[in-house]
């Protein structure tokens, strides 16, 4: 089966399209319930929480591939003007104010359902060109889900389970890793659940350089563990990895062939550039592998996806 | 008292300067425990969520003022694109991409603790100078408190109680109001509180335009307020305005006083133009005014304020 | 003759297409030879200079409509900091720094060839998907005209010769209007010269505020001039105003017709927010109107028009 | 001498300060009079024009360095969306519209006379902090010189004449060798003129790759050629190099001495990045080393530099 076959099957496979009904805009977001919700909530036991985002300054990983730059963050206002008496308000008040410019999808982010499409066809089956036009995304915005992302999050540190700290780049995980690093975490996925698979390709890349951390080689899922990702009926998923796929693909002259198969098809919320660092050093220490996670977009309206500082509580 | 004199003294009064030692960089949010958090979380009884941001488009009510436009977001790839095949991309995957440009201070936000001086001095009385320079907020930047912005939150519908629905521009809100608004409530405030204050303004202009909700008249905290704010040991506050206290200021010829005290002085982190309308509909209608509330800001480096997406859960 | 029939009419009895082969990329530009930049440098008498640009910060005209801007220009390094000593650059030197975010569109300008289309074909009748994508306009860039753009210009002041100094909102300039005012100013137009024509809104808004500047009712070209502008064979036209046509446009729920006949069809480099007042001055004056027209763009690969500043020199 | 004695001394040796009066905005600039002018659109003899400017886009040499991208430039509407009819226009035109955002400094540009700072001062001894504030350059804005850097331009192609074609990085361009450059060339430099040196860098990471060609090793002009400068009253230079002198600096630890010279001390204009590669070719074939030059910035108020779109014509 070539790739273009084997992408064609997943695909149908793992499609979701009409399972919510011809309107829905959310895809797998569905599975994530009040019950869930309430569920999560009570993971919070001892009150820590953890930033799951990496900082969004100058000090990135973007190299202009797509115009993809890192953050722009300049100062409209400084303490420096302040101090010397140049901002001409009254009774000593002074202030400081900024400005940023940069890709939605340059670190930490949620992809939207807009991100990708299938040979023309967006998430449910709409055809691309009616979704997302010079305007943005029409139907499945960002903005469409700026309130429900929060739940149960699952720690799976295949980096450490599997790697002994980290996988190497070009790592496949399959199904079998992943079912693997629950049991040893003693802990079960089910429906609803937002996982997140930690590499260890972060940990390498802040050792060693970004080098091609923004697009080249590295872990991530296999393009075969889309049956487990569709039949776990999970929420969504989120890597430490810039594609959250195994890079290089796996088939020959791929692009993403899972994002083809889970976003458009499956409607799946996929995150991208999370630091899962310090939870999982937490998670290593209490055991504890599951906790309550709010992960919420920036509701920019007709945004593809949105940069996010995802919280862990425990 | 003149202005000068009264913000003085008011600083002088509500000063935290040094209360959490010379280094700290969180100011109120120290009030913010982890048992805080364990006690926030169990609040969570019928799983819903409220998104209390705005939109982020250009729909929104910033007219240029200090540099502040509306978020410009625009498209590196579209549907559009992808459907007539101009991406180049195998095996019919195809692809949408998207950049933003923004103040921060634009739409709902955190003002960081470098957001506003005293007499030049920053937050723990530091020299404006050695806080924020071109480079941005070198000490208090809103990355340092990208994980712990997770808490007890509480909705003062003032609007509600005191207004009938909407409190009237240049009403100054009083610690009587916010008194008789929580009793009203059935709610108590205390240390670590994350308090929501609705003046029902951006119903207002919602219902009748923008006008010159950034910046103009606006109900919102009176000055006098600033001994409730620090005498309660709330962690942060924000409102459903611009600016969160009254305008016109309660003084001639000032800008922003209780800005002045609770920044700098007092250490207080304060959010505006928060869209409290779905909370509050719920909160009247299930007479619960506490949540669990989870407003991470994106950890901007050196940014003296954010755009965030609070998430309210119930 | 409906609106639809009209610009069907026009735009093939103006058209251009072939005029200079197939792959031809410069319309009318064509017609600026290097005999005429010749001649147009010996319009240089005296030695004075006139940027003929308007100034590009937050003080300019847009609203916001179709997501322009003005531009928004940040400081990276500032004298403020540098005095301070906030720089760590050796031996005393201190420096400034900045950045620009602004449409391309947002002030004086010139609209490329890439920016009109007429029923999905852009100039020189290639599909319009086929040449301008979100990647930008692939074969008519702005760059593709970066050094040529410079010869004979002529000021024709109907402004001042038919309305007194300025023309009110709404009127639309025929070619009696234009062949009567350059017969007051004595001057002669023909191939390839570059026409300034002055409105006298640019004074009007400068006096009055800039109400709906961008966009709204002003005067400018008629959509019958289109025989004129075709029959001189000039090789670009502007105007004081933002949109070069008559606005309220002279068809009912008709949209910048004339631009739809001139720029793919006819070729036409059209330029919109001219400041035109100080050479006006100048012209009425010394009673010369033409000059030598330096109005290079900036070579912003695959831009579909470009901010400028046009020198006129006399 | 050490580093900070000699800049001490060249600045002294060099000052322009009070030359030209206390309100002075423009610097050497003031050398090109409207004589100059008539006497540089003489230099227009065959009528062909050279664009001098490097292209902008993300292909550029910027990496981030003091927060430099190259440009980003995005689409607001394409050829794509108005073939499929997504624009919703009458009549059938369509449109394309684009947006930037860049550094000043990205690619080919004019330094303004507030870009760079001595030991805390401005051009013609102004105070740092009251010239450039994080509001921009409030006194020597590059709209002060929006309409009149148009003149005499001569290109010292020193690479070809010393170096055989290209200058090796580090190479340190001295009087000699600009004086003879000038010689073999047969043309002379005096008060006024546009000096344009290539060094053949442009040319050379053209053909190997941009590697540090952004702040990197460098030829250009030595430090001690300040005072050939200085004495030729020449009104602004230009170069094809990223920093328009020697890299490394000719002190040991200095950063840009001879910036810190000329900019504030002696009130020069100094281009950067500029592509003289075509016109040195048309300059070596028909051996006429002088031309008309308009270089007009974009007025962006307060700017300490702008992008530019050089002409040279012959």
């Amino acid at each position: 089966m070539n790739a273009e076959e084997a992408i064609a099957k997943a695909a149908a496979d793992y499609s979701n399209w009409g399972r919510w009904g011809t309107d829905d805009v959310r895809g797998t977001l569905n599975f994530l319930t009040e019950a869930k919700r309430v569920e999560a909530a009570r993971l919070v036991r001892r009150g820590v929480s953890f930033s799951l985002a990496q900082s969004f300054d100058m000090n990135g990983p973007q190299k202009g591939w797509r115009r993809r730059t890192n953050p722009v963050h300049t100062m409209l206002d400084t303490g420096v003007d302040a101090a010397l008496g140049k901002q001409g308000f009254p009774h000593g008040i002074g202030g400081a104010d900024d400005v940023i410019a940069m890709p939605l999808q340059c670190s930490t982010q949620w992809d939207g359902l807009g991100h990708i499409f299938d040979h023309g066809k967006a998430w449910n089956g709409r055809p691309a060109e009616n979704v997302v036009t010079s305007d943005g995304d029409l139907v499945t915005g960002i903005e469409t889900i700026a309130g429900i992302v929060a739940g149960r999050g699952v720690l799976l540190d295949v980096g450490r389970v599997i790697g002994g700290g980290e996988l190497p780049d070009a790592f496949a995980i399959t199904e079998e890793h992943l079912l693997a690093t629950a049991e040893a975490h003693g802990v079960e996925i089910g429906t609803g659940d937002i996982v997140c698979v930690r590499t260890g390709q972060l940990a390498r890349v802040r050792r060693d350089g970004w080098g091609e951390y923004a697009g080249g080689p590295a872990p991530g899922l296999s393009f075969w563990s889309a049956g487990w990702i569709h039949r776990t009926e999970i929420a969504a998923i989120a890597t430490d990895t810039w594609g959250f796929e195994v890079r290089p693909n796996e088939f020959e002259n791929a692009f993403q062939p899972l994002h083809q198969v889970v976003i458009p098809n499956m409607g799946l919320l996929v995150g991208e550039m999370w630091d899962l660092e310090a939870l999982a050093e937490d998670c290593a220490a209490d055991g504890v592998y599951d906790f309550q996670l709010v992960a919420a977009p920036l509701p920019i309206t007709g945004a593809v996806g949105s940069p996010i500082n995802p919280i862990a509580l425990k």
